[in-house]
């Protein structure tokens, strides 16, 4: 693969969007020292939510997985509307994924790997991170799933 | 507005409480560097829980902000704690807001708008901040909201 | 009590298990700086999930206490694999904990205690933490409780 984010990117097909505007009265991120803490993303896409619905109801894993690569890449359109140049993201620390699902769903993992396996495809080692993932009992305007991450930068 | 967050608390007729004991074998803030890391914080007002219920079921978006906007003074009067002076507080970098909500609630960016406003009203600029906001499925001692924070601090 | 983690762990019959590889395409921590990120951890003991179920059904609050504590356990091998002695991490920093329960729970800060109650036994006065405890609609294998950390460690 190619050593430039933007490089791996291109070679996986993928343009990042538009930073998404948030939803209410915040920001889409914050830099602290060499912290970057980006607001939770939804799964949009040219502006529009395109993935709602309950895990374990409405949706199976592969579109949950679709939904969590959708917010990693608003993720990643945020790390560079933050920093102008995704070379100076140094890493990904971590990310945490609320999935919107039942009471009894057990797979949050493999719907968050949507996310993850996207986030080290892109950034190579650098996109390794930590994470939790875990059950939101509903999201915003009933998405599917939402990713909050950190990124360590250059100062 | 004026320029200091005390003067603007002021201004807003609130006034902060006493920093809340925690709820539990834990501590209400930690410092590490120039971060300050405050637990989760509930809609209590002088030592009470003020607003309990659902999303969605029992309560109204507008209660549910009502709850989010004390979460945030509580949040506020830990930094106070923390810092002995607001002044010390050079940002909010980010919050977490949990509602507690049926499944099919969606409407979680207006409820925790109840604590963003507030603390920009509060802070002004150095208000703004990162956020996610989500459901949880139940909340200590059946609260409507819980917000945690970050704060950044002069050292 | 003794004053390294290590010994205190001796006394309190604790042996650390290995770390828990993760679930999934991700890492098990991240060190930035001087905070440790680590990722949420199970119930798991002997590589084996202990104590799965929600709570307010299936599970009493000892149980989850029981489960949480696992957890705990669990986020000091992680920490001790990160820095390779116990003794390099300077304090905990904060606990996020998630009880997979029913939608009328509300003793999370009694379950969660069950960890916070352990890092504390364990670590003394590094162990004191800020927090929050919510509750998730469901988690990973369907296990009880997932608690993920940040530890501030010597650079």
């Amino acid at each position: 693969m190619s050593s430039t984010i933007e490089a791996r990117l291109s070679e996986l097909g993928v343009s990042l969007p538009e930073a998404a505007a948030p939803a209410a009265n915040y920001v889409p991120y914050v830099i602290t020292g060499n912290q970057l803490f980006v607001s939770g993303q939804l799964p949009m896409e040219a502006g529009k939510i395109k993935v709602s619905g309950k895990l374990g109801a409405d949706l199976g894993v592969d579109e949950g997985k679709a939904a969590a690569r959708l917010c990693a890449i608003n993720l990643l359109a945020q790390a560079k509307a933050a920093t102008g140049d995704l070379e100076k993201v140094t890493r990904l620390i971590k990310i945490v994924g609320f999935v919107n699902s039942t009471g009894d769903f057990a797979d949050q993992p493999q719907v968050i790997d949507g996310a993850s396996d996207f986030l080290v495809e892109a950034m190579g080692d650098k996109g390794r991170h930590a994470r939790s993932a875990v059950s939101a009992a509903s999201l915003p305007f009933g998405v599917a799933v939402e990713i909050e991450a950190i990124f360590e930068i250059s100062e």
